[in-house]
């Protein structure tokens, strides 16, 4: 019989790393409680129209489409050419644009600020590869209702409190402002037709460096006078002097005067975090005047998490005070964050609870099953994790694989023996 | 602008909601964890040929199918006569299916008898109607490889341990063999093609009483002497005395001599149910010769948990020696059961955790974020779950609903407070 697997590009999730899974969500949903949020859940199937509006980007084009129920063969025939008449749902891509319909949707029943974690799997159809699946989990956390510099750091302060909750101290923040980059670019000249594709290409400093930058602006045919104000500002010593934060540092590290507004702004998340953090000296952020985020929909703040033990980001997000209005018809400001739940499942390890006793149970094959379920019964009772094996040639085998299973002591059952008085011996 | 929704048939989950889904999940998780389960995931998608082969009864017609990535109006004209043309995904309606695929996938690295619970969404085009929806959590648990009466009674302990751990206590098992259905319409005269729809009628017996079973059953025009001669049965006072459970018992509510092999089979559970329960008396089971359950796939073993404080059960399942093996090519007895996890979330309250402090900080509009922030992490920091509120005129109904969303306790902030020293006041 041929090998029967799940779909192309999607994975089937074994005991170890389901256990795994579940310890690094129990973290993680118990921190931002902790911080006053919200838990909530919408379905997995979103309305087509909704799906393909352009709030998702590129995503949009990865989304897998569910066909019209009820649909004959001329029906179809005549919907071929109009995807809306084939399909009227589709697999959500992100949980942004749920939670933004969410959010329209239930709004009379909701606090004055809504505090929301959302937790749960999405689906794109990409190229098949190494480490990445069709269908993944998504963390996102957000704030609406509040336009203050509050919510960025009560985001902040929350998503570092639940890494060094999984043992990832030391983490910190990268951060611009979308309203950064824009006066930038206007200040060194380039046209406002422009700045989308610059914006792309900044995108990728990290990879291709100042060089490269500077060279793709140019294949770009961007504004010639624009990009060598850009190129010249790349060269300066101090623009990638990016520590300590603080008003001084934001000002340095900006070509010229910046508006008041943002950068007060951002020295209140800096000054909030710090408070949230009981910081007295070096606040957890780094200002990255080159920080883009791809998605269109960010109006403000954008923001990345890091962390000194890998070279890419843990999580990021922004502030997009649009999107909510389109679906609701009234502006509501609202700043989100989507933590790298899969990184983070890769990355730690929590172990399992060092306080539970797990028993395997090796049996003869002629202990009656009554006896069997009652020295499993006892020992439930008294607060261990039961599992039965039936005794094997490769004994060693057996306790070796209990143990990479998560059990720690087992116990050889013959018949007749005395409920809740087997010697348990500890598995190494 | 118009009302946003969930789509038809969906819905979203708010905050209170989750939370109580969330707390029985933990519970239901962490008891059959503790009985030696292992939990698995498996993709929501499953390949289109596999959902609809036959193994999934009428739901196949309910599922969800996806359309092909990739297709042009010309493909889809083409293939407008072929549902697998159009479609080769399709979203899973029920969890079995997806089991025996993952059991076939990955049988070797799992144990000789693999113990399995699976939680997850699975999704049914049905019409809408109240209290029904067309995504709804299912949660399986399973045990294959064990082809004795161990299984049965694991699963059952399980599953009662389970809901008494939701405070639904004197919980029972009602149980039936399908082989002693075969061999009963045997015994009457039924021949081999009218038994699949007797059984049907037979599935009605608690809607439509005895009257109405003979009454459906001339109408079938089935075997006028079989239908007579099960009047006969149906008729008896000992027929309907289901209590206690025992071979004697299982005898009596039986027309003849029934098979040992099976007998014994539904005796050898019931002594190992007790004697997981620690029961010295009367066994939670309760033999009912008229339980059908309404899959084609059960081969043994069919049974399903009910409460004296409701009229419908709260899971059910059976013994499936068939199904695995039309994925793997090799017969693997297997033994199943579905909690009713939305009918559960419905019935139980389990009540938010009452050790646990949940703080409201009701604050001035002047008070500086950084102060705000720190208050709160302070808070937490002492264990307590925090959420700021600014301060508005109803300040009353400001608390009712912080009380009604599982606060516990207040306290109001103004400018310059000291930190960590703000008076609590018990939200009630």
């Amino acid at each position: 019989m041929a090998t029967v697997n799940a779909p192309r590009g999607m994975r089937d999730i074994l005991p170890a790393d389901k256990a795994r899974r579940e310890r690094v969500l129990t973290v993680i949903r118990e921190r931002y409680l902790a911080h006053g949020f919200d838990e909530i859940e919408t379905p997995a199937l979103e309305e087509y129209s909704r799906l393909h509006s352009g709030m998702g980007g590129d995503n949009e084009k990865l989304a897998y489409n569910v066909l019209r129920r009820g649909m004959d063969a001329e029906a179809i025939r005549e919907g071929a050419d109009d995807a809306a008449a084939l399909s009227d749902l589709g697999l959500r891509y992100d949980l942004t644009v749920p939670l933004a319909r969410f959010f329209a949707s239930n709004r009379g029943q909701l606090p004055g600020v809504f505090r929301a974690i959302q937790i749960g799997p999405v689906w794109r159809a990409e190229r098949p590869q190494k480490g990445r699946y069709r269908q993944f989990v998504q963390c996102d956390i957000d704030i609406m209702g509040d336009d203050s510099s509050r919510a960025e750091a009560e985001l902040m302060v929350a998503s570092l409190d639940a890494v060094d909750a999984l043992g990832l101290d030391g983490a910190s923040v990268r951060i611009n402002d979308r309203r950064v980059l824009d006066w930038m670019l206007d200040a060194f000249g380039f046209t406002a037709d422009e700045r989308p594709g610059v914006l792309i290409t900044i995108d990728k400093l990290d990879k291709i460096g100042p060089d490269g930058i500077v060279r793709e602006l140019r294949e770009r045919d961007a504004t010639a006078s624009a990009v060598d104000a850009f190129e010249t500002f790349l060269r300066r010593p101090q623009t990638m002097e990016f520590n300590p934060f603080g008003e001084r540092q934001i000002r340095k590290a900006l070509p010229g005067n910046a508006p008041d507004e943002i950068v007060d702004h951002l020295v209140g998340i800096g000054e909030a975090v710090a408070a949230g953090r009981g910081i007295e000296g070096d606040i957890p952020l780094v200002f990255d005047p080159f920080l883009v985020r791809g998605m269109g929909y960010y109006t403000g703040t954008i923001f990345e998490l890091a962390h000194p033990s890998v070279p890419y980001s843990l999580g990021g997000g922004g502030r997009y005070d649009g999107m909510i209005g389109r679906f609701l018809g009234q502006q509501v400001p609202a700043v989100g964050f989507s933590l790298g739940f899969e990184r983070l499942v890769d990355l730690v390890d929590l172990g399992a609870d060092a306080d539970a006793q797990a028993v395997v149970l090796v049996h003869d094959a002629d202990v009656p099953v009554a006896e069997l379920v009652a020295h499993k019964a006892a020992l439930i009772r008294s607060g261990s994790r039961v599992r039965l094996e039936r005794r094997v040639k490769n004994f060693k085998a057996l306790l070796e694989r209990s143990a990479a299973d998560g059990y720690t002591a087992f116990a050889t059952v013959s018949a007749g023996a005395e409920v809740g008085a087997l010697e348990l011996k500890p598995l190494t």
